[in-house]
This record gives structure tokens, sequence and C-alpha cells, in this order.
């Protein structure tokens, strides 16, 4: 059905939204194809819809394509099988959860593992039943702390999430190949970017993972490569832990006044002014240790201190400390967070005071008989900071630090963590060369999850041997909605979207301008010729509307094709078609205008 | 693609399931395709979904003709446009509410009219806007007390719901006849007897609205028809109130001793021996009136007594009573709601102790100044107890009752209410001749909304004028899972679902019998023919099950047409098509089967 502009539910608004930081959600909502209904939840305008339908329609092929059977799951659960998996108390405030009027608990689904489980438990029992591959197009939610950029980080989204199902782990490596072949043919398909890296599992747990990313300045994970071919999220990234260093040499540990020091850089200038090197080389931020003090928030909703040691010219990577501790939460400490802490000196805090190396520090036992650490803060180094090493940093006292103080000779710590940045010509973890950081939007991600979920929901059949055998299984998603955002930012320039004919809400979009009648009835001809040819046409029929604003309304909402008929059908009998993404314009006998529109379009739709 | 069940997720059950009541509900799961998650929440399983999205395509077609535009709003919604309109109170216990991580009200959206409403207040701005309908096939969840029969009444459902806005009265009466020719069109299509019924609009508001039953002894609505045509829910039929009743010929009211009369039976019989009438003719049930105590609970939670009076020859209907008191909540008073109330003697309310009649009725002013009656319960009546009707009722003191306390003479009340139950008979309202009541299925819902929600949420439109005109809406809703439900109910036998060819999952399953190899090549190359030619093929390749396993199964799962390649193959070279609604079966040679049954199933597609 030809779709007129003059009846569609189709407000383009020239102001870009206030809250808009980036083009995909800037132009999604000025080209209408989504409204905010609240914060990170939106409304699909009928734009929109076509674009979310055909992305729907490519993954779901690639999903029948691997033997996927498609299921759907309700929005809204249970809490008993997220209970009994531990992620209903896992998840923390990110979940939404609610009660009936019955006092039930449930949540909305923010993933469905043990939905998936509790089905396959239900209806297989033999290893004859397996591999299966079971997926759906879904509605999830999250209460993210911050959603942000639109479609990218939103609170209600849409995902396709499959599991596969198999007796062992040759079973499970070849579903989980099978998934990573029909994403690489998915993303190939919508023409969209992506990198497949290494990646940490996080809440769902597992035995390795990796994610899509689609490389994008605004993305808001970092991975890094390397020439050699490694590629990983940054928060999967193991720092390659130098050898011990002879300490021998090294001169004892001395406490120093440093009474102007505020920062990394003003202590390294008074070391060098006032306790300059014996061995003549200057002090460098990377001689510095600083300690920082972060609080952690355990689902539970407990709190802990934990200090992060790390060599003074790295900054902190929240994110990769926040994979080092999920599923706690973490944040900066503040003032209040160090009442009760009078050991810790801000500002000139070290190892010596904290830690194992605490006077305080003592093991209790819990009212549960477990061990734990009392009468410190944990300590944890960055991997860098070997036996061995030399450090100046914190003397635990105002305005005092001190210098060559040696890993495994004056302190030690309760363990590493991932919490450094990663800097480029970092030497990636396998030897493979040095690394260089990246920015990606994650669009997909696949799981080798393992028995986790089925051990814990109790999901085991019989094998050849009549033997109960617990399933081992995987977990892939690709954000459906977060897709289109990707494609929205791969797929514009600075006067609107400019889509792939393979997700454009129609293939062309036809103008008429002016206010001569034949113009509009050879216009409404032609889109009916197209029409009826098969393609997907929106003609934009708005009389008192100017050629200027209907060019810019065209350019804004992005289909590949664009057909003007205007001044040049009296003067010449022509009509101008524009590609929109090349910018190519030809001009044509409007007799010759459905012929040619079809030629190209039918081409464009072979090769997307 | 040839869809073999070896490999389908499909698991049938041979048992009924112990929750299952009804025929669609029993043998939807029985034939896995849905699966209960929760109460009144079903996953969809791929023959469920198949089912689905074919009753969506035939709504969505529909809907388009009509000029309907799809979008699709969010499941999880903010309550203030909901507060604004007075439904996050009037749902009551109904909404599903939460709470997000910053403490905001969010419910699960029951139904769209107000984000429908805030949408287009802020797309649209002029009269040249308008008319608008849009439309979204979506999620809706109801915390309903008794979630029952499966898909019938659920908690999360899923509800085609458009919305219609127009300039004037005028303008909404035409989207409204739009509306209910789509639906004309939708339920023929699927094959799916309807009623067109008079209905109360309920918690939506609204001037006028009418449901679409599906006719079915299991439906949870009553409705009436009478052989003049009218049709109207039960809920809604208004009781025509005979002429008042010349009463001057009465005896004065007598208090007599019942000394033994429990029921109005009992009562009569007494009556009639002990107290015979004077004009010769003997009591009945009819000439009595009792007094029945419910409580009202409002959406706010405060309770109120209500005591309806209604001709001892009648029962309560609870529907229709529910409908006449909603919002609110009703439920038969039980003891702990007679406390403070001494005037109530219970087996003995009579009309001249409660109501006006009341010593204690008086009217106070509350603290908002508004007047309010207080002193006793509120009183009303059946419309049918008209001035000068004559009657024996409670005498408001144990074991006592009054004969011939005359309405308009002795007592009074505080209204009429639609309580009583319809018998066969009854005039229907119109004077168009007797009602027959019979039980339906709402499958769809259509409301003159009216400006409520446009005034509650500031949707107005410039006119011709420059003047700011409040828009008039209409609401339209499709309950697409319950459409399933009814679809099984009128589509299936004792062996199981018969479905029409136009939502069967698969148009034709094709069964292998035996061991013989030779079967299942003709039976796969037969699946694969028809599969080529665009037909949807379901193929039992199950090896090592029985014909008989495999008969029942197919019977069950309920595909229009069902091919048997076995004994005969090899026998006689013919294979047995069977129509599984007719029960025709004819046996054609193994070389013509793709074409036979592809003609088959193009004839019946056709009609479909």
């Amino acid at each position: 059905m030809l779709q007129t502009l003059s009846t569609a539910f189709i407000r383009t608004l020239r102001e870009d939204p206030a809250d808009a930081e980036v083009a995909s959600h800037r132009l999604l909502v000025r080209a209408c194809y989504i409204r905010r209904a609240a914060p990170g939840i939106y409304t699909w305008l009928p734009l929109g819809l076509r674009t979310l339908g055909k992305i729907e329609r490519v993954v779901r092929e690639e999903m029948n394509r691997i033997g996927g059977q498609e299921v759907h799951f309700p929005g809204l659960l249970p809490a008993d099988p997220y209970k009994a998996s531990g992620r209903w108390e896992q998840y923390g405030p990110t979940l939404f959860t609610l009660a009936d009027r019955r006092g039930n608990d449930y949540l909305l689904a923010p993933t469905h593992e043990e939905m998936f489980t509790l089905l396959v438990k239900d209806m297989y029992s033999s290893y004859k039943d397996l591999p299966a591959v079971i997926y759906q197009i879904q509605t999830k939610y999250r209460d993210e702390a911050r959603p942000r950029a639109g479609l990218i980080r939103g609170r209600e989204f849409i995902m396709k999430d499959s599991y596969s199902f198999d007796m062992d782990d040759a079973g499970l490596e070849a579903s989980y190949r099978l998934h990573r072949h029909a994403y690489e043919r998915i993303f190939a398909r919508l023409g969209l970017d992506y990198v497949p890296v290494d990646a940490v599992a996080g809440a769902m747990g597992g035995s390795h993972s990796e994610e899509f990313l689609h490389p994008s300045p605004i993305g808001e994970d970092t991975f890094v490569r390397s020439a050699g071919g490694y590629a990983a999220n940054a928060e999967a990234v193991i720092t390659p832990a130098p050898e011990p260093v002879d300490a021998s040499a090294e001169p004892p540990a001395r406490v120093v006044d440093t009474p102007d020091a505020p920062t990394i850089e003003a202590l390294v200038d008074l070391c060098n002014e006032r306790y300059p090197r014996s061995d003549g080389r200057a002090w460098t931020a990377a001689d510095t240790l600083k300690n920082v003090v972060v609080t952690l928030t355990r689902p539970g909703g407990s709190k802990e201190l934990l200090i992060v040691g790390l060599p003074g010219d790295r900054e902190i990577d929240m994110r990769r400390l926040e994979a080092a501790v999920a599923p706690a939460e973490v944040e900066m400490a503040v003032d209040e967070d160090f009442d009760g802490h009078p050991e810790l000196v801000r500002g000139y805090i070290g190892p010596t005071a904290i830690g194992p190396n605490s006077p305080d520090r003592r093991v209790e036992t819990d009212q549960d008989g477990r061990e734990r650490l009392a009468g410190s803060v944990r300590y944890l180094l960055d991997p860098r900071v070997v036996d061995g090493t030399s450090w100046v940093t914190g003397a635990n006292a105002m305005r005092k630090h001190v210098l060559h103080l040696v890993k495994g000779r004056d302190f030690t710590a309760d363990g590493t963590i991932e919490a450094a940045e990663i800097r480029p010509g970092d030497p990636a973890p396998d030897g493979s060369g040095p690394l260089e950081p990246a920015r990606g939007i994650e669009i997909g991600h696949i799981f080798a999850l393992g028995r986790r979920y089925a051990e814990a929901l109790g999901l085991s059949v019989l094998d050849e041997n009549g033997r109960a055998r617990v399933v081992t299984m995987g977990s892939y998603g690709i954000g459906i909605s977060r897709v289109m955002a990707a494609l929205a930012e791969a797929n514009h320039d600075e006067h609107g979207l400019a889509w792939p004919i393979g997700v454009a809400p129609y293939h062309v979009e036809i103008l008429a301008t002016g206010r001569d009648d034949a113009v509009f009835t050879a216009a409404a001809s032609l889109g009916e010729a197209l029409d009826a040819a098969g393609f997907e046409v929106l003609y934009d029929d708005r009389r008192r509307v100017s050629a200027g604003v209907k060019f810019a309304d065209a350019e804004l909402l992005g289909m590949p094709y664009i057909v003007v008929v205007g001044r040049d059908l009296a003067r010449e009998g022509t009509v101008e078609i524009r590609d929109r993404r090349s910018g190519e314009r030809s001009s044509v006998p409007v007799t010759d205008a459905a012929g040619r529109v079809a030629a190209a379009l039918s081409e464009a739709l072979a090769r997307a």
C-alpha cells in the first residue's frame, strides 16, 4: 500500500531533543522513529517499527538456519527460578521487581536463562532430544543506573536471546561456534561492522564468552586489538605480570617530608628537588604507587571498603574495576566512608598501614563459623606491582611519603586486581604485540555457560546408558533495538539518516514539489507503479509545504533512494533520482522513471 | 523449510493438565502450543507462536485497511499519566505497579489510552492532522483476582488496541463504524462466530460501547438476544420498569410471626398455611422482597455496605451487580461487616428500618463541605419494585416478617440498581420481544470514549478558526491471545484441535508410519515438494514411534490436512489424504500425491 506522507503518523522535529548526546538518538527522535516515554523507555513509531521488523527478520532467518526454534516467554516472571539461580540477589537494583495482589514476588525479565532451563527440563528427558537451540525475540527490562544515548542503553529494550542445550563440552563448543557463525552472517547481512572480542561473563557466569562490538566512537565499551590478532574487551584483558625484580641493591625505605604535594606531578617534582635518586635517574610518576579507596556494595546491600594500589602514571578504569568486582557495585569512596578508619590518612595512604601490613589485621570467625579478615581494609594491587619493585608512596601520616618501599621486602597485599587503564602500546597478554584501544557498541554477546543454570534448576537428561547427566548450556544475545541505534550511528550524515536498503523503512521516497497538479499526478502514478511492483514507497504528497522542507525531511528520514518530481517535469519531462548514500543524482525521463527506479532498487536489494 | 517433528520443540502430553477446565486450555497445553509460567501467565511454544502470528497478520491487515498506523508502546509505563486520568486509583489491585531504583512509580500497561493521548498531543496540533487511527499489537498486564481457563483470562496477554482521534462527534461516530466493520471482517476471516452486543464501558468510561462476543458455553460473559434484533451483554441490560400499580385496595401492612422460615420457599409455604391471602390467590416467591447485604470496596480502599432489594424469585447476578457499582469491587457481606449495624437483623431485614426509611437516616456534612447520607445503610431496589407493588418481606425483628408492605405507601428507597439476574423470556428493553440468554467469550470491545482522556491530559488541536478544540477519542481492543483460545474452543473434537487452514501452524502434516525406509523416503520427498511449492509442512519423521501414537499426535496437533504414507505405499502405491475437520479420507497414488494435496490446500487457502 502506497504510504502518503500527508496521512502518515510522522512529524519531524527541527530541533535536537535536549537529552540527546549521540547522533542515533538525536536523529531517530527527530526523524520520528522513536519517542521517549520515560527515562530509557521508548515508544516505537511507525518508521521505527518498520526498521525494527526488518532487523528482526534477518536475525530470525539466521537463527532458523542454525536450527533455532522460536518461542516467546512472558516479560513478567515468577521470582522463584531467579532465587534458585542466585540472580534475584545478584542483579541487585538493576532488577525491576514487584509483588502481585497475593504478595508473591515477580520480576520483569532481564534475560531468560532460568525460564529456558525450566522449559527444557519440563519437555526433554533424553540425550536423543539434544542438541537443541531455542530462541525468542522479546522485550527485556533492566533498571539501569544511567540509561543513556536513546536505544544504546535503555531500561526496556528488545533482545534476541537464544540458548543451546548439549550433553557435553564438545557439543556446547559446536553450538557456540554455530552461533558465532550465525552472528557473523547477521551483522554482515545488516552491513554492520563488527569485531568479536573476548569478554568477561559478568552476572551471567560461565566458562568463556565473546562480545560482538560495533566499532564506534560513541560506544560504551573499550576494546583492544593487537596486530597479531588478539582482541578483547578492555574489561577482559589480563595484565601480563612482569618477572620479579632483584631489589638487593635498593636502599632501605625512608620516610620523608612532602609538605606541598597534592598531586602525583607535584610529588614527583618535590622528590626530584629535595630527594634526588642516588643513581642519577629522575623520579617519574611511574615510580609512585597510588592507593585509591573505593566502596563495594554487595548485591545484598552490605558495604565494604577496598584499596587499589596502582602505578601513579595510570588511572583507574572504572569499567575494568566494575568487571573485576562484579556482582558488587563500586563507587569512589567519599568522606563518610572514612569514618571509623583513622588509619587511612587521606592523600597519604600507603601500603604499610593497610591490608595484611596493618598491625590491626587479624582473622576473625563469624557467626557461621567462616573465617574472615578484620581490622584493616582489603588491599589489592595492580599486577605490575611485583616483588622487588620499589615505590614512592604514602607514609600514612600527614605530609609524609616514603621512598624505596619495596614490594615483598617492605609490604605485601591481599592479591591483585585488574583495575588500571590500558594504554596504547601495552603488551597483549598472548604476546601478539602492542595493544591498540578503540571504542565499540556491544551488539551481541555469546556465552558458553556450562552447567551453572542446569545444576541450580535440576536440568538433566538420561544418557545412552540410562544415567542422568546434567545438561550444558550456552546463552546468546543480540540487542535488536541497540543494533538499530548502531546502524543509525553507522549510516547518517549531517542532514539525517541514510539507511542501507535492507533495513530502511521504505525503499524509496518520492517527493512532489511545487503547486502543479500534473506533478502530483505523475508522482502518485510513479508511486503506485513501484508499489504494484512490490517496492515499499513513501510518497511526500503534502500540499503547501515548500520543496526545501520536503528535501530536508527526506534527507532526515533517510530512505536510500529519493525521487524528486518537480519543475523539470513540465520543462524537460524528467524526474530526478537521488542516491541518499552516495549523493549521486541522475535525471531521467518520467516515462522511464518507474523502470529505472525499479532497476536501481532491485539491484540494491539483491546486493543487501 | 520443511519442519521435521523429530527435531521440533514439540512434546505432546497424554494427560490433561490438572488446572485445565476448558477444552482450549486443555488442548493448547497438551498439544504443546503454550505452557504455564505462572498463574495466568503463559509461554508461547513454536506451534502457538505460529498460530498467534497468523491471527496477528489478519488483524494487522484489516487495521491497515482502515488507515490504521502501527506503533508500539512500552509495557512498563510511568504512573503520572494514569494518575492524571484517575485510572491509577480506579484500577485498584488489578494494576501491577512497581517503583524503579529512584523510587518513581511505574505500572505494567493494562491498556494505553493515556499514552496514545499524550503521543498525539506531542505530535499533532491542527484539525488538518485529524482524523487519525493509531494501533499496536502489544503485551498487556492485569492482575486478575481469578485468572482462569488458560488464554481466556490471563494476567499477561496480547491485545490489539487502537485509538481514534476526531474533531467532533460525527467524526468519532465514523471512526467507530470503521472499526466495527473492520472487526466484522477480522472475525469473519478468522472463521470465528461473533455477536456484537451493547456493553457497559466500565473502567474505560465513555458514552457507548459494544462487545464482540464469541458464543460459547464456556464464555465468562452472559448476553441476551431478542428475536427482534436486540443484543446486549447481560451487564448492560436496563430492566424495563413496569407502570406504577394502584395499591388503594391493598390491605394495611401487618407484621406476622414466621418462626421457621429460613428460605424463601419455607416462608412462602408458611404464609400460605398460616396467613392465606384474602383474594384466594396463593403467595409465591414473586410476592416476597429479599434484601441482600453486600460490601463495596472503593478504589481508594474505603468500604461501604449496600442493601439490594429484589423480588424473592430472582437471584442476584454478581456480574451485573459488579458492573452497576464499578469501579467499586463488590462482595457478599460476611459476619464482621454487620458489626455496628444492630438495625440489620440477619434473615429478617426489611425496608422499614433501612435506607431512607430508617429513623436514624440523616444528612451529614463532611469535612470537605459535601453532604452525605449517614445513620443507615444505602438501600437500592430492583427496577421492578415500583410504587404500589406489595411485598412480603423482613420485619427487622427475629422470626418476624411483614405482609402487604407497599412501595411508595409504606417504604421508599435510595434508588434502583441493575443487579437481578435476567431470565429467559424477560422482555427486551426496546420492546423487541422476549430475551434469550447465552454465554460468550469477549473477543473484541469498541468504545466511543469521547473527551475524557483528552480533557484529563490536555489534548486539543486548533480548528479551522484557530480555536483550541478538545479532541474526541475512541478505543478499540481485540484480545489476540483470547481469540486464539476462542478459535480452539470452536475448532476441536474429542481427539484434539482441528484448525481452519488460515490459522493452523502448518497447512498439512505428513506421517510416515512403519519401518520401511521407502516410506520415509517417499514421505520426505512429498514434504519437500509441498514445501518448495510454498506450503507449510510438518513432517512426522520419527522412527520407532508407533503409527497409533503418530495418528493420535496428528489429531491432537490439529493441522487441517494429514497425509499418511505407510503400508499402502508398498502394497498399492498409494498414500492417504485425510481432512482433519470433515473426517473425509481419500487414497491417491503416491505419484499424484503432491499435486492432489497442493490442490486441496490451495482451494482451502483461497476459501480462508
